[in-house]
């Protein structure tokens, strides 16, 4: 297996930035899809409806996107049912040639942060990538970095993340820098080891595509490391924004739709497999680098 | 039900502060639990042991200790055998009269971190309380403070970890005080407006116990916050640094031992039994206020 930044570069190079979220929700299935498995929404009928909805968006996407990140809380939501359906979902996603990012921001310290990650990359889940959160340090970042290595896949440590409230703390000014340039200077050196052929590295970093100034002094700021950039979309990023994301290559960002792409029907609309086809297909038109 | 700061009160003016965490791991159980269930660890054999194991140390500890707290991230290594195994040893803990704090750090945006809330504080996880990084910020802690308040539940936000690379970015100074400082006073406000009979509120703060300083510092500036300590013991915090961390009504924090308690035993011990009821036994002595 190639480097995770190489075939990272490879599905970008395919079928360029964009990466699919898959956040699925009850109350925004569709409703054919809902009927099927029961009017109540429960672990069983719930997990059966996610698993049936998140396999037909991925056929849906696949012409035009390479990436896709599942939301981890949405499948511990359902219990004892979540692992049956995620897990599956990531390994059909990987057969059908999609990089796999496992969106839990995990973070802990030492040997449990080691538990997260080998779940991550072990038989657990078996993804690509996994986002970490930072806050804990250097020694609970560490063993994701070692286990990634290990087993060739990647991490994206968040930065700056693209909710309002992010500022409360990721904003404060130190040494007169604000905490997520410390976080993205951080980010650069543990990446700096792990280049691939592509130039870029397998430790990336979460940056929110709401604050499009911030991307720009992010990207300046890590030239090598691959940026995940969600915010696209529903919560307000848009295509020319988050193109300051990109490398003069085209290379170093995926670009993260969720609901955009995955949910833009009304549930009763029996016609929604056109119109996530129909949305990822512009969404990918105008992410081209 | 009453408040969860009043029924962690309740808890330690019963049994002291001494939280057992609950870390299982397969090549540190006791060799005569490993052999019941096949000497190769897979997610079923792994499960049950755990289970086994976790509900035994439950029955020992119980005269010493009034808070348990599993840790989230040994049940996920179990893959799909994880969720039937914690969910309902917490139950059993709070059948038993344990308060029960997930450790499972968990941050995430919005709707997101709703998921993660409904899971920890209903029926997925029903935990009285959950440890929450507060990297994301405002709109990232919120919806586990509301999920909390509507089901009489308690969070703990990582203020300043035990770990030794936890000062990478929370000892980082901003406006003449580090990170932790204005976590820390973010979190005394969220907290104000929950305070119970006790005097102490909901919204807890993780502090830990090998940096003693800190934690007086960091008692005198969250007054009324409920303090979950973690790093005494086996991390190296001693009884003598972690009482900075009560007030002088003898309330205000619960001190976490996880291996300390749980694994002061070779897994070939027959009797380890009696060292992890001697082990309980000797840190609550340690630690009465």
């Amino acid at each position: 297996m190639s480097a995770f930044a190489d075939r990272l570069a490879e599905a970008v190079r395919r079928k360029g930035p964009l990466c699919v979220g898959l956040d699925p929700r009850w109350e925004l299935l569709p409703k054919a899809i809902r009927d099927r498995y029961g009017s109540d929404p429960n672990y069983l009928s719930s997990g059966a409806a996610y698993d049936v909805f998140c396999r037909k968006v991925l056929e849906l996407v696949r012409p035009y996107s390479g990436v896709v990140k599942p939301q981890a809380a949405f499948f511990e939501q359902l219990g004892p049912s979540g692992h049956p359906v995620l897990q599956p979902l990531i390994q059909q996603a990987r057969e059908m040639g999609f990089v796999t990012i496992l969106d839990a921001k995990r973070g802990d310290i030492a040997s449990t942060a080691t538990a997260y990650a080998d779940a991550a990359f072990g038989p657990v889940w078996d993804a690509d990538a996994l986002t970490i959160n930072p806050y804990l340090g250097r020694d609970a970042v560490e063993p994701f970095l070692t286990a990634a290595k290990a087993a060739g896949r990647g991490v994206f440590v968040l930065v700056r993340t693209s909710n309002p409230g992010a500022g409360l703390f990721q904003d404060l000014v130190c040494d007169g820098k604000p905490v997520y340039r410390h976080v993205a200077e951080a980010v650069a050196a543990w990446n700096a080891s792990t280049l691939g052929e592509c130039g870029l590295g397998d430790v990336g970093a979460v940056v929110g595509a709401t604050h499009p100034a911030e991307l720009r002094e992010l990207r300046a700021a890590m030239p090598d490391v691959w940026l995940l950039v969600p915010g696209y979309g529903a919560q307000g990023g848009t295509a020319a924004d988050v193109k300051a994301a990109y490398r003069s290559d085209g290379l170093g960002a995926v670009v993260n739709s969720s609901r955009g792409v995955t949910f833009p029907f009304h549930p009763d609309d029996p016609g929604w497999e056109a119109k996530v086809w129909a949305a990822a297909e512009k969404a990918a038109a105008e992410l081209r680098p």
